[in-house]
Order: structure tokens, then C-alpha cells, then sequence
């Protein structure tokens, strides 16, 4: 890895970055949850050199998010699956997916999720888990949690003062 | 950049990481989120190097998540502070930190988050914006949207198969 590792760094967004921040990660986990289980139809959608992605699937298998599972035995060939490790990114694709949609898409959407429930195209917006109600920077604060108790901040988000 | 851009890729979960994709741009969003405006505190919180530090500052500038905004004339000094672009991360943040925190925190999540409305700790779910009903890998389907009516997906997201 041609980076500074993040794992001495306490925080849960350095060590998320530290198993998918590579570029591609996110990508191969992308056409996991759209069913792509094999190299050559990775490699095929992803346009990625063969080493690049052998790379990242064996990090990602590495690190619990795919688990490879043989196939065919002569020769050896394997599938490549989400555990629920890495069906949990759905959020973190969810959010990536709209926020592209929204600022760098100048088409519109490419994709757009259906919510089989309701049967209508929908975002997923966040809301909190405890009372349900809308969850944004505007009405949270930070504090210590118990994986780092001396951390000094408890704040709210600084209130917009720019455009 | 060393890598192949992802512009000419018809996703927004790659035109997103186009803009964010770089290991240390979404950590110094976090630190922006934080309040931290100024070059010599990122650096000091980050321990990264003044011309990575530049060079992410001047990318998210010029991708408009960050605005640059003269605090002193002589010498020339900059705040950096978050755009809307840059504001509308918080949802990506926050799934990466959730992320984090239950599958790479092992002491504890070394932050939570207040709903100030509610007064509770709590973390975000994801639900539809229509129904408001939750929102799922398992509940939803993915369909062709405005930016490429080609698309040749409309599927559910594959049912769990392995542990």
C-alpha cells in the first residue's frame, strides 16, 4: 500500500477508510450488491488491470467483506460474496450513490432505487434511530464514546456561515 | 493523480469518489464537520504532509466542498470551510463512523452522536423518503434513472447465501 496506514489512528471513519477508502473497493463492493460474483465479470465492468483488482478482492476477502467461495475445482475457480460485513456498506453506497446523484449527475440519476415496500422511487434520507425523526449536521453533537472517554469535544456541528 | 479517473464512468458512486475517493479528502471533511478550518490545524490533527495536505485542500476546493475565505492580508491566510456540496457529505460521513464503529472498534465507538432534538445517543438508520418506512439492501430494487434509460438492471439485490 503506498499509503500511511490509518489503524493507529481512533477513529471510526479513519478505520472504515483503511478497509474500503481505496478507490476501487467501493466499486467491486458496488457490483457485489448488484450480483456480479466472479473476476472475469468484475474485471469486465470495471475496466480495472487483473493484478489491480486480484488486489482488492484478496484485501477485501482479507478484511471479512467478500468471502470467496470455489466453484469449480479443476481448475480452481472461486465466487466472490458479501458477508454481512460488507452487505452493512449498504448505507455507505447508498449515501455515496445519492450524493453523486445530486451534485454530479447534470443527466439525472443513472440509477434509481425502488422501495419494494412502498413501490415508489425513493432516497433513503436519515432519521434517528431512537425517536425516528430527521437526523442532519444541524441537530447532532459529538461526544466521547466508550472506545476513547478522554476525547475533548462535545460541540455541535458550526452553523453555516459561508454560501 | 496515479489512478484511472472514474469520469467517463456512468455511476455516481464513481463520480462521487472522483471527488471524495482519496483516502484523506473525507478525513479532512470530518475535521471540517469538527470546526477545524485552518491549514496548520488540519495538519496537526491529520500528521499528513504539507503538500498532500495542499494538494487535497486545493482539490476540494476546486470541487467545490470546500470554499476558501481570506482571514488575513499580510500574510495571505485561508479558512476553509464547507460548502452545501460539502455539508450534504454528513450522511456519507456518518455511515462510514457507523460502519466503523461496529465492525473495527472493538473498545467502543471512540464517538457517538446526540440527537439533539431527542436528548439520545443514537445512530442513523436509513429510510425511504416517501414512506419512511426503513430502508434496505433486502427491500429495495435498482432501476434505470433519467441519466441512462439504457440500463439493463431492474433487480433485487441477491438474497443472502453465505454466513
Amino acid at each position: 500500500m503506498e499509503r500511511k496506514s490509518f489503524t493507529a489512528m481512533d477513529c471510526s471513519v479513519a478505520q472504515s477508510l483503511e478497509v474500503v477508502g481505496e478507490w476501487w473497493s467501493m466499486l467491486i463492493v458496488r457490483d457485489a450488491f448488484l450480483g456480479v460474483t466472479r473476476f472475469e465479470h468484475f474485471q469486465r465492468r470495471l475496466g480495472i488491470s487483473r493484478n489491480i483488482l486480484r488486489d482488492r478482492l484478496n484485501a477485501l476477502v482479507e478484511h471479512e467483506v467478500l468471502v470467496r467461495a470455489p466453484y469449480s475445482q479443476r481448475p480452481p475457480r472461486y465466487d466472490y460474496r458479501l458477508t454481512d460485513k460488507g452487505r452493512d456498506l449498504w448505507p455507505v453506497l447508498t449515501a455515496l450513490r445519492q450524493w453523486g446523484d445530486r451534485w454530479a449527475a447534470p443527466e439525472g440519476p443513472p440509477v434509481v432505487m425502488v422501495h419494494a415496500d412502498c413501490g415508489e422511487v425513493a432516497n433513503a434520507v436519515m432519521v434517528c434511530e431512537h425517536c425516528g425523526e430527521s437526523l442532519t449536521y444541524r441537530n447532532v453533537l459529538v461526544r466521547a464514546g466508550r472506545g476513547r472517554p478522554e476525547l475533548d469535544v462535545e460541540r455541535r456541528v458550526p452553523e453555516k456561515v459561508n454560501r
